[in-house]
């Protein structure tokens, strides 16, 4: 990898994404092989919010690597809480780790976190921000069970609007030929409309669908999402729409037989019981595949050995971030870093517009 | 072992349970030579409700074993709070483990978790139900620092009514040849009649005793436990009696030079301190013979291999089980697993006679 | 090492200190070479208070020899808080661990658990009373970023009446020839006077300073500590004075180039953030020499492989020590031990002078 940290999926170029997907392939066939390569080194979990499967799935990664951890799960229980910066937690911890796995409900968190740190940071979700590790999961999920990543119908059902996995993988297959979405969902719930233009820019095209039932014949992949009661547009619409978006054996009785049915999980009730030991249900299987695919990663960034503190960069502009889920809204000493686009300056942490541009 | 799971000591066949106390014996002894045993292999501790104690003791057994280890202790800190079943859960987890060790306060957990896991299971205590490696601990401690099964004289002084280890340490000796059972307690917290009735068809005999040191001179073993302060009749009731179930350094004049003395440990006071350093007192040691029993344990599980989820079972029978402790009255997706008995259906879960049979 | 806990620095024979000292030195250039000299043993952290800092720092240093960790770091998540006793907590993890590593809240309690435990105890912190690796992380900073213990000007800036591990580096520089001390704070919180008479008799000087600007040129060494704002006389002294003590860029202006400043973290705002940068800003690094310092006395106290229990020592009076914070006062089992002073009884636990003597 040409940068030293997995900050965002979206700054490895494509062959560096093609080499993990590609190394994530071979471990899965022969994890063992693998079970020394991090001997030795020791990982630091950092998680200011409590998130038990990322930070397992990073564990046991690096435990089948050969590696060790250390870490927090629960900063109230720590000194953590005790008001230190994220800065000095992450120049005392980096001293004693070769790898930094972060997860923080701050967006920009593990961005920041990167600036100070002796040895790589990955980001293992910043808010509702990136989460890079779990597109990089769906990614090798779809490489593996699929055998591709281009030329799919992939239906998309459940919160378009707020999903960050949906998202981040609508991006990421945006960039392959030949794509179909379909997307599943609500009006008020659909994709945001420069996702939209994201995947026509690509060459890919989309359909919006009524019903899981209309939609379903058509799909290679059904990438299924919770919507959270309380995202619908009143209590009657719940209740009217509630099973529509709901997947169940019925429903899959139209779907072709290599369809392959992915849910980043936990899931509530999205998914009926009854699918899980249908061949096409994928999701077990693919927090597999998110095993190997971290311990793809974890090698590829544990190759940067070099252990100096970054140079802090200067501020771009004297602009403060206006958005109150970011992290410069709590580490006040961060680098002002912005870039400039037509709609104004967006902030480099939380990639969010901001509101009082050049103050 | 016969079986994958350890989630019922009884399950196991004589001659296995044999083979891990032998076993056990060999690592007490040279506890070295098994230190490379479960290298590479990822034991994954899901404590649905902390037990520090149960949980250390596993974690060393794994570490002495050269394995490595993953898990949660805290549900409440955890995405397992929100919301997700058991049954995902342990799909998931036994993904990136070896061997999964479970408690959980609900009953019949553990044997719900084997039904859905790709590794091993082990029973770590259900609720008030079943805590097999307990048992295999005061085994291994008899087998030990008694040198047999059989032919004992055994105290059981405390709750044996409540005491879940009580009930398992009997019916195991009931198995033994020429074991005699003294049971010292209040007529409220007597042994329950169907244990009384697996000492006599086992051939093993019993007697009650209304003080400790009464019965304490015929003793080979005291088995202690605590009596918590409500489970006496009445205020007056503990205030006569709190100190007869008390052991102390007066009361052990009386005993056999060989007598030990077990715990399962916590203990409050029901063995006074000045005890410790009798030569007798053999529950600080018994802790370490868990470790072993726990070690031998661990090695016998991780000969199964096979990574396949096994095929759930069906239904046996329509009814529900009606006891609310059970792991079914919250995960509702469990096949329905009943055995029928003169007295009624008993659920194959939590070993409780259910209410509505049939319905 | 001739004792096999380490409990209080000063306990260590200057030579001992030297040994440690110099193989952290060596650990510091190589690391890597000592990787392996703690395979299969086992550390078990019993932090009955959070404090990650100090734990993640010894696991580091354990995971960096080849160890392997049990351990605990929040008692009210645990079986300990169900009213167990250190002791028998301590001879129960004593059996599974090769080094127990404590921390309380409970002065005296780390020489209260070395009394039952079958292996090395190391004290993490003791309340307000003692903290050894702190002050060996300090000395090790010193020892490697300064060159030299002797003939150093050391400036004492911050809390220096309640600050415990102030405390302990006077006591052990003043051990050292041609040391002189420069207290930086405001009169209410000076040195204590029995330190300033260490000082003295152990041939060093020492003066006061009103301000950290005046003081600063003449340091070696900055040692700074906060100040916490319930500890000036009134809220009207803490306005005057608060930034009086706080180091910034513009205070460093006058400081030596060869100036090292240390700092026991967690910071609060007494340093700046735009110190970090200046190659004086030596309390990062500070914490990594902790790391070395960790591993150095680790492999010190795991040569001791004797497992016997200690013989617990009998009471040396029937005082017993009015100190609440004092571990006897939780753990009334404990013996009995006070050293006669000229003050008077003086409890060995929390060395505190005991108000009832002899009664």
């Amino acid at each position: 990898m040409h940068t030293r940290d997995l900050i965002d999926l979206a700054e490895l170029k494509p062959s560096e994404l093609q080499d993990i997907l590609r190394f994530t392939g071979f471990i899965a066939q022969n994890p063992q092989y693998y079970r020394g390569n991090a001997e030795h080194k020791i990982m630091a979990t950092l998680f200011y919010e409590p998130s038990t499967r990322t930070q397992m799935s990073f564990q046991a990664a690096m435990l089948r690597l050969g590696g060790r951890l250390i870490g927090f799960d629960d900063p109230d229980n720590s000194s953590v809480a005790k008001g230190e910066s994220l800065k000095d937690t992450v120049r005392v911890i980096s001293n004693y780790a070769d790898v930094l796995v972060i997860r923080s409900p701050l967006e920009g968190a593990a961005l920041a976190a990167s600036l100070y740190s002796r040895c790589p940071v990955i980001n293992a979700g910043d808010g509702g921000h990136l989460h890079p590790t779990q597109t990089l999961t769906d990614l090798a999920t779809l490489d593996n069970a699929v055998g591709r990543l281009d030329h799919l119908t992939v239906g998309l059902c459940g919160d378009n609007l707020n999903g960050r996995t949906v998202h981040s993988l609508v991006k990421t297959l945006s960039r392959y030929a030949g794509n179909h979405f379909v997307m599943i969902s609500t009006p008020e719930l659909a994709l945001p409309g420069y996702l939209l233009d994201e995947i026509t820019r690509g060459g890919s095209t989309y359909a919006r669908a009524e019903t899981l039932e209309e939609a379903i014949p058509a799909l290679d992949v059904l990438y299924m999402t919770r919507i959270q009661k309380e995202r619908f547009a009143s209590v009657d619409e719940y209740e009217r729409l509630k099973d529509v978006f709901v997947l169940d054996r019925a429903k899959l009785k139209h779907a072709k037989s290599a369809l392959r049915i992915l849910h980043p999980l936990p899931r509530v009730n999205e998914i009926a019981v009854d699918v899980d030991d249908d061949p096409r249900a994928t999701y077990f299987a693919q927090t597999e595949y998110g095993l190997y695919a971290r311990m793809a990663l974890l090698q590829r960034v544990l190759e940067h050995t070099d252990r100096a503190v970054p140079t802090a960069p200067a501020d771009t502009h004297k602009a403060r971030c206006t958005n109150e889920r970011c992290v410069t809204s709590k580490e006040h000493y961060l680098p002002r870093l912005f870039k400039e686009t037509d709609a104004g300056l967006v902030c480099r942490y939380c990639e969010q517009l901001s509101m009082n541009n050049g103050q």
